[in-house]
């Protein structure tokens, strides 16, 4: 065969023939690279379908008829073989773990029963199981108000919108038993026809509007967090806006930090309840994680929570979020490591340092607590007055607060350690004047010397101190789940 | 003119020399290119001089004739107009700021002056100017050992490898006031032959071997923290090493944690003096900042002292290490911002806030401890005994240590929070522990009521009520200043 070049030579036309053709080929070459990388286009093209279920559709399994992944990733959250710092996995009791925490919540259904919360896909079945609430029985009502069904159930949203807000909340728990049973899912957090982030829960919209603030206005950013915040809040119930309802209520209206949420209460006068040893008018943190995580170095960055709790993940072409809502610890990879190139074992023990160092001045703040009820119960036993304990339930109160802000949220000592340390070490600070009191009062009554801590080694020892009955709020449950939960199961009214 | 195609036509040959000499002129552009990126190569051939001065020189003027871009920048130490959060520039009066200071001191040195450190330039002068050491007058010998010039000039590496090391700390400022006159520099940190960093002081090496470690091990970047822990570190005077030495020595050996090293203390007996008020034996801490530094985030990133407080400069062809040791806050753009890509402000105000919530708890143990003091102050008057007293004072001690560690370092609220954080936090737990006893024994004597504190709203008020004669001392220190400094300075030895 003859060179190239000399047929080029011959036939002057064929080497521009070549030329145009090599540019050709390379811009198609180009097109199909671009295709190729773009490939996701064409999933959104081919999978997405025609919605064809109601507004408010409470059932998970069909959204996920639509939407598999994101469906599977949220069966997910049934898991319980995550990482675990306390070795055990399912429904670590806390009481059994701390059995300090009963002598604190004296008095409040707390003591009673405190386990480590599972995956939502187990928010109905652990509340139904659950102590704590007590058991309703074949017409016994509930001590609980429906108010409490809020942040568990995805029939919320559209029983809500059906009876009304105040309605919803109204009445305890036997009455609507039977319309809240399935837990939380895709319409919590989910508009059903745009499928944009929406936020179902009146109670942070309102908690926007005492702050002077439109939660509309909130980036999409804003929304991978805010609707987390829908539930994962300091939260309360007032008896002062619609006659006879609980109404949830997001204590924000000074703003979010512990101290201004405490001015908020102690303004109202406001406590969850008289503490059964020192009589001191309590406060009960709920789980102020959102409130937290602002305070901290994650928040300051524009990371919100999905970008760590449910981060994106690749299955095929397409890349969605990850529904299986856990510790980013049980997913490093994908977590973690998008934005931090360390390795797991190194990732691991700087959140673990962080832990520890918050949890070793928790524990002196607790151990001051429980020794503060001890002495202030010992105070009233020897006939101090109410004018003497006055300051001191005071500070008992204003120091339980700071402790269990701190120790209620999940993750706040990594979320915000500083903050967090910042909390507990004022804590200290007060519970040490609580005592430093009780020490003058009970001296002045004659008492000198260490007031003796009862046994308090096991959760059984420390709930027997505080008269708790056990063995009938275990059979009073054993009824409940036996006879009252099938019928609501069924979706069947109460007997009553 | 003809087109080119029609002359390459009739002569083929014309074409490889353009082909061949355009790839030979790209080559060069390369070259040339690769030449002006890689100037600073060009720099270090031409301004490598051979060095002339003798290995110890402690002039850093003489230094600076080879090394004139350090030289400068390290001149910019005597800078004081840094920003700084308390408004003022320069040697801010710690005592003034905080004259619970001079109640938690009473009895040591510290409370009498205590200024904010200014740069390394003026490390001789503002100890000349300090009332804190004493002023030696003629013929009148310095309370102080010479073991204090250690970290303070440039003269100490030559004199010690003349004379000694023991013999370097052995006697008074007064007996070699005249040999050590030059502040910190060059030769503290570099071996004058090769510029390497090296260490010059032997406590550090000497603490390595107690902990069974070899300094020469460590990396360049280890040594980038290691010649600045030669002086930022904890330290302490022993006189059990060498008889009539004040031996300095790094309480290392048991590990560098606060509680390692009160370990360390406690196991010796070791106080540094017994306090003017409550009689309790006190640990000063120094300033552990290598210590706390240690335990932080940039720690564990393998973020080395030097990296933020002298980080790389360009000037013309050179890059270099900025020799200015300053606040990286004085310098955001070369320090923090090279890994961190957010704005001025943003970084500030972490930092601030950081500061702020350290500094919060640090006020709650600082007024705890000062009542602690004076509570044990009033047990003595009312007659308490030894053995009332021994553990309240041991308590004292232990929880002053964590003040003073998370406090006396510089920049530890930035360096590692979360740790100075826990370190206060067991702080307040522990005076808690004092107060609550001693409102115990003070009872037991019939005292029963708050403590009341005595007016120290100002420095003088503090300095008054712990019987500091300051009219006497600055009086001292002016003869000090017109009399025998003169003489050191013109290199005089003392009169004696």
């Amino acid at each position: 065969m003859r060179p190239i070049h000399e047929i080029i030579k011959e036939r002057p036309w064929l080497g521009w023939v070549l030329f145009i053709g090599t540019a050709v080929i390379v811009f198609m070459l180009g097109l199909l690279a671009s295709s190729v990388v773009e490939r996701r286009a064409e999933a959104i093209f081919a999978y997405t379908p025609q919605l064809t279920f109601p507004q408010f559709e409470p059932d998970n399994a069909v959204w996920g008829e639509y939407f598999p992944r994101q469906y599977e990733s949220y069966l997910r959250t049934s898991q319980t073989d995550f990482r675990s710092r306390h070795g055990g996995s399912v429904l670590v009791d806390m009481l059994e773990e701390y059995p300090a925490f009963v002598i604190l919540w004296a008095g409040y259904p707390f003591s009673i029963d405190y386990r480590q919360g599972r995956g939502h896909y187990y928010a109905m079945e652990d509340l139904y199981n659950s102590l704590r609430p007590g058991s309703p029985g074949p017409g016994k009502p509930s001590p609980l108000p429906n108010t409490c069904w809020t942040c568990k159930s995805s029939d919320v949203p559209g029983l809500m919108n059906e009876i009304g807000i105040a309605e919803f909340y109204r009445g305890t728990w036997d009455t609507k038993g039977s319309r809240v049973v399935n837990p939380m899912g895709c319409v919590d957090c989910h508009d059903s026809r745009t499928m944009n982030l929406t936020i179902t829960r009146p109670a942070l919209v309102e908690a926007f509007e005492s702050m002077g603030k439109d939660i509309t206005r909130a980036t999409h950013q804003e929304m991978r967090s805010l609707v987390c915040a829908q539930c994962h809040v300091e939260y309360y119930f007032n008896d002062q806006i619609e006659e006879g309802v609980q109404y949830l209520v997001l204590p924000w209206r000074d703003g979010l930090s512990v101290e201004d949420i405490e001015y908020y209460f102690d303004s109202m006068e406001f406590s969850d309840w008289t503490h059964g040893l020192s009589r001191a008018p309590l406060l009960k943190a709920q789980h102020p994680d959102y409130e937290i995580y602002l305070t901290g170095t994650h928040a300051a960055r524009g990371v919100s929570c999905a970008d760590c709790h449910m981060p994106f993940i690749s299955e095929g072409g397409l890349k969605f979020t990850d529904h299986h809502m856990q510790s980013p610890l049980n997913n490093i990879t994908n977590s973690c490591q998008v934005c931090h190139r360390e390795d797991t074992e190194r990732l691991l023990k700087d959140v673990y340092s962080r832990q520890d160092k918050i949890h070793e001045s928790r524990k002196v703040l607790e151990d001051n607590l429980v020794r503060a009820h001890i002495e202030a119960q010992k105070a009233w036993e020897l006939g101090a007055t109410e004018e003497e304990m006055e300051e001191i339930l005071y500070d008992i109160r204003s120091a339980q607060w700071r402790w269990d802000f701190a120790a209620a949220g999940h993750g706040n000592s990594f979320h915000s350690p500083v903050e967090t340390g910042r909390i507990i070490s004022l804590g200290i600070g007060i519970a040490q004047e609580a005592r430093i009191k009780l020490a003058r009062v009970l001296a002045s009554y004659g008492y000198i010397g260490e007031v003796p801590l009862p046994d308090i080694s096991t959760k059984a020892k420390a709930q027997s101190y505080i008269g708790l009955d056990m063995e009938r709020k275990e059979a009073e449950k054993k009824v409940f789940l036996e006879e009252v939960l099938p019928q609501w199961l069924r979706g069947e009214e109460d007997d009553r």
